[in-house]
């Protein structure tokens, strides 16, 4: 089913430096692949150069903004695989910051398809879209074609997005992809607050031996992938012979509860501890439910199968920030 | 069911100018309602000074950009009912203007939720969407569950626009309603170009002598709704008690095909004709297929009914534009 390669392929990375960016880039690099990343630095977010330690020589760098449509331009040009990672990634700060949020998730991403109509018909585009597009889960586990009806508006710009891809493939031929992330985690995260993919925050409250909080039980129950799992997925859509405009969900596709996951960081790091309170007032009106993924089509269509337990996956993680914690708990991004 | 009243309450019309927005103007003013009404006259759309001159004296009307926020605030600050219907209203040029059909149809109505979650959270916003959300239609009539996968950049945005009002009424507690048009035409609507709403350029081509165009054997059925009927449909939904951020599917509630559309026109106007052409290529991207809505929720929460037939609508269209062709078909919006 994996019909292409990346040997010599030219690969455009935006939110290169970010987590799942920069995890793809890891695996692109010994492929062959030329890279190139396409970064702001955001400081809300968790792109870093830290993050390409690595490979920062094997690749091409331009910290941006993908919005830069002059920026953009020739380096659309020039790919034969997009993937697009940069976004505004916290749904809490899309309440707070409406319109931003609408440019860098809607904006920019319809703009980099119109670059791609012109400049780059036949480039294979693969879009990260999340969990947070189906607002109220009604079953499990979650196929693609479950309802959409997202609770914030970073889930209806992050919609909005998938629907671009859909229609720019029916409509104008492009090579498009989305996939939908379920809760990703682990190497290459960022550490710096709580707003989104908490394994990170809870790890770096566990080093700084401070109390994990949970609301509630901790029985809500979440599907957690791993990064390195993560970036094969992307790798497999890249290159699989797909239907344009496939929407794929991707997840571990097994609901652990969320207090299991604490858990599991307190156990492999030897120290932190968990600490259960109330849920806020109002946060129902955030809350989708319990959560797994059905991946069987992504699977099926792509060769592509989840390798890393959450269990391991914590290792690995601690394994990956252990030696490196002073660089990402530092304020500084670059 | 219909708790509220106009008389005396402060209305505000975005694009009430235009086709939909004026007919609103005119159920209103004779309720005792102050009606204030900001349309931009944008050349591509239906907005003219004709539409409003029989209130003329009535109404309160800017001629400014509903994406001004210095013009909305005090406006906003001061209505106790929104209705937002001012839109780039066309899925042909929503191809050729991706984003500035972004702009229009997902900025200004994010916006314009801010600023009432700001200054007058109390306010009821009624914001008309469309039929063309839903993309391929799966079944019939089509009720307001039918999954949304639109077929256009216009419909991916009008889908965002009715999920803003959907969540801002979640989160923020807003008193927001959606009104999803089928078919909307009928008197005020304009007659300058084929891009939407075809009653109107098919009532043009009779009127010229020039031969009506239809595509196939014209037997795609429409769910067409009279402009009287669609304003009261919108006056009912901004004053009935229903849950915050409902939506509701605004039709005839019954599927004609096309051409009996057509044949109505000119058989009312006795003049025209009407010929049958091939479907142009990659026609299929857009079209839709049959379309009737099921209208049961509108009518029994709202106590709403659609009243006028297609052939009546037809006649009262024609006795409406027979006198004032000369200011609709002048190239003047003004």
């Amino acid at each position: 089913m994996n019909l292409g390669t990346y040997d010599n392929s030219r690969v455009l990375i935006t939110g290169g430096l970010g987590f799942i960016g920069s995890n793809i880039a890891h695996k692109l690099v010994p492929l062959g692949a030329r890279v190139t990343i396409v970064d702001s630095l955001a400081p809300l977010y968790g792109g870093h150069l830290a993050n390409v330690a690595e490979i920062r020589d094997s690749i091409t760098v331009h910290v941006g903004d993908c919005r830069d449509e002059a920026l953009m331009r020739p380096l659309v040009r020039e790919a034969n695989v997009i993937f697009h990672l940069a976004a505004q990634v916290s749904y809490i700060d899309s309440a707070n910051m409406p319109l931003d949020d609408l440019d860098i998730n809607c904006r920019a991403t319809l703009q980099l398809l119109e670059l791609c109509r012109r400049e780059r018909p036949d480039a294979r585009v693969v879009f990260a879209s999340s969990r947070l597009v189906l607002g109220k889960l009604l079953q499990h586990p979650v196929h693609e074609e479950h309802p959409t009806a997202p609770l914030s508006l970073y889930g209806i710009h992050k919609l909005a997005g998938e629907h671009y891809h859909r229609m720019y493939a029916s409509l104008h031929g492009l090579r498009t992809a989305v996939v939908r992330l379920s809760n990703p985690y682990g190497e290459r995260q960022q550490l710096k607050h709580s707003k989104y993919s908490l394994p990170g925050w809870f790890m770096r409250l566990a080093f700084e031996g401070k109390p994990i909080t949970i609301f509630g039980d901790g029985q809500q129950l979440r599907d957690y992938i791993y990064a390195t799992d993560v970036a094969d997925a992307f790798l497999a859509v890249g290159r699989a012979d797909i239907a344009l405009g496939e929407l794929f969900h991707c997840g571990f596709g097994q609901a652990v509860p969320f207090r299991q996951m604490a858990e599991a960081i307190v156990r492999v790091l030897k120290r932190g501890s968990i600490q259960f309170v109330p849920w806020p007032p109002n946060y129902e009106r955030v809350e989708t439910g319990d959560l797994s993924f059905d991946v069987s089509k992504l699977c099926r269509q792509t060769g592509w199968k989840p390798l890393i337990s959450l269990e391991e996956g914590i290792e690995r993680m601690w394994r990956y920030f252990e030696p490196r914690l002073s660089q990402y708990l530092s304020s500084q991004s670059g």
